[in-house]
């Protein structure tokens, strides 16, 4: 019976919502703006169950809503229990995106910030499905920058946030590495394939700690490895797609909106906040986070895993956290 | 008296010594093969004092010379102490190298392995400078490669060596990511220039961890750090040398000679060994060096310095590295 549900649930087909025009900061536009989503569970009686998740970078609702670390009874949030909800972010390929973009296809689709998202997402979730406040935001990496925003320009909405292996300011290294590697993709052809399958193995490596991999990997595998990761380097997303997140991404920082004073960003949050970030995470490096924590008073785990920005996954340190996340929302 | 005869001793100059051909592993031959290298301080009387420094990936001998934190009272190796031979290694620019080979230049050098340049390093020392035995050799990264094959080939030639963030063979993390950087340089044009500048960046990023940029860098110095890097790649040695250097780096594995076997490369070795490992090292991750030291009956520095693969600089954990290196050879 449980598992029926569970299963109807994971039918739940993917949904899309027309905003029309979505102002970004910049002063320009995204048109025919189109925040895509899936449901999952039902809303309770007082509609004091929703919570919201927003996919991670380059990811999509299809792939949150697949992924059993994160939604099931011994996941973060459970359908039985939470009317789920799962936002698809813009450059995501399903929401506005570069590649989806009839009246603004590639480099002609506009440079947005995470906020413009999150505007876009709060007017779906009010205006196209009605909701008043949610019980909790969450999401990993990019999901995870989403939620920062969500709790501090949306404080009476939202009750808890829980941010996984994000930051609320992109801290100096992950800027640096992160500006090398896309400007690794500026100005390529006519060895574009290349210059992205490096810059794509790179992110591969860097996703996990090189104790990870050293651990992992035997000395006769890494030669067919590598092959393995130049092979699925061919399947990569669209690649504007991946420079509209990245960018946004890169530039991420919840005090832009305060003057730079991360304190005063911390200080506007009301909700209840869960930081959970991993040591040897070197895609969204932890030093930010823990500032942040002390700044608002949030509740933070440091995953110790070798996995690094991966550390949600099961194989690595996936119990522990999603033990932490429940306890802290159900 | 004795800053004179100190200054006296850093102003040795370059030297060379000409070795005819070089045979390699390969098959294949370094004609006009030479190696550079600078002494410093005065052979005793029993000829016990010699300590060899081999240079670097792409340091010269004359770097090496003048850094206080190697070479000094305070250092590892003090010339009023030690007769000091700093040998220059293949592919340097100074040695026999891609870029200064008349009848082999550029991409017609043939590729070396790191035992390759110890085998003619000997021959320098010993057809050369004379030298019968030496009381160590010592290095840093490229050079520690180096010192690993001087105890395991020349049993009886080294009482002691101390290879300094080096590995006995490359991790899997470590070859990994150095693959991945080197293919963005092959088949680059017409943008190698941007090529090199990212697989540069990217190396000076990984030469430290990401805790150590967190720390040393404020948010607003990014941009300005960034631009600095960039007009710093500009200055890059010869990109030939750079990747013969590089591949005989990340193809290094002193079991090469053992049918892959690393205990039976252990057990060769007569020296006193003193292996110095960063543990937030990302270049020569430390793994194997830990596994080595179990495996010879090494002694053990672990620098649990934030500057990584830079850990024996004085800014970092040089102090310490250093004492412990004087206490081990002195």
């Amino acid at each position: 019976m449980c598992a029926g549900l569970f299963n109807a649930a994971i039918a739940r087909e993917q949904q899309f919502h027309d905003l029309g025009e979505c102002p970004l900061e910049s002063g320009e536009i995204i048109e025919d703006c189109v925040i895509g989503y899936r449901t999952l569970g039902a809303l309770d009686a007082r509609g004091s169950n929703v919570v919201l998740i927003v996919t991670w970078g380059l990811g999509t609702s299809g792939e949150v809503l697949g992924n059993e670390t994160m939604i099931g009874p011994d996941g973060w949030v459970d359908p039985e229990r939470h009317f789920i909800v799962i936002l698809d972010a813009f450059g995501n390929g399903v929401s506005s995106s570069p590649s989806n973009s009839r009246r603004q296809p590639g480099e002609h689709f506009p440079a947005f910030t995470i906020l413009d998202m999150v505007h876009a997402q709060h007017r779906l979730v009010t205006e196209g499905l009605g909701l008043e406040q949610v019980h909790a935001v969450t999401g990993v990496s990019f999901g995870a920058m989403a939620t920062y925003e969500w709790v501090i320009h949306y404080p009476d909405f939202v009750s808890h946030a829980v941010p996984v292996v994000g930051t609320p300011r992109r801290s100096p290294f992950d800027r640096m590495i992160g500006e090398v590697t896309l400007n690794a993709l500026a100005d390529c052809e006519p060895h574009c394939e290349q210059a992205r399958e490096s810059s794509w193995l790179s992110f591969v490596l860097m996703l996990r700690s090189p104790r990870y991999w050293n651990r992992r990997l035997e000395q006769d595998q890494v030669a067919d490895f590598i092959e393995q990761m130049r092979e699925a380097a061919k399947n990569q997303p669209d690649t504007h797609d991946m420079l509209s997140q990245s960018r946004a991404g890169l530039a991420f920082d919840v005090s832009a909106s305060f003057d730079g004073v991360l304190e005063r960003a911390a200080q506007v949050i009301e909700a209840e906040v869960l930081i959970v970030v991993a040591n040897h995470d070197m895609i969204a490096t932890p030093e930010s986070s823990r500032v942040f924590a002390d700044l608002s008073g949030a509740r933070l785990y440091e995953s110790d895993s070798d996995c690094g920005h991966l550390a949600f996954l099961a194989a690595c340190d996936g119990e522990a956290i999603a033990a932490e996340i429940r306890e802290f929302l159900w």
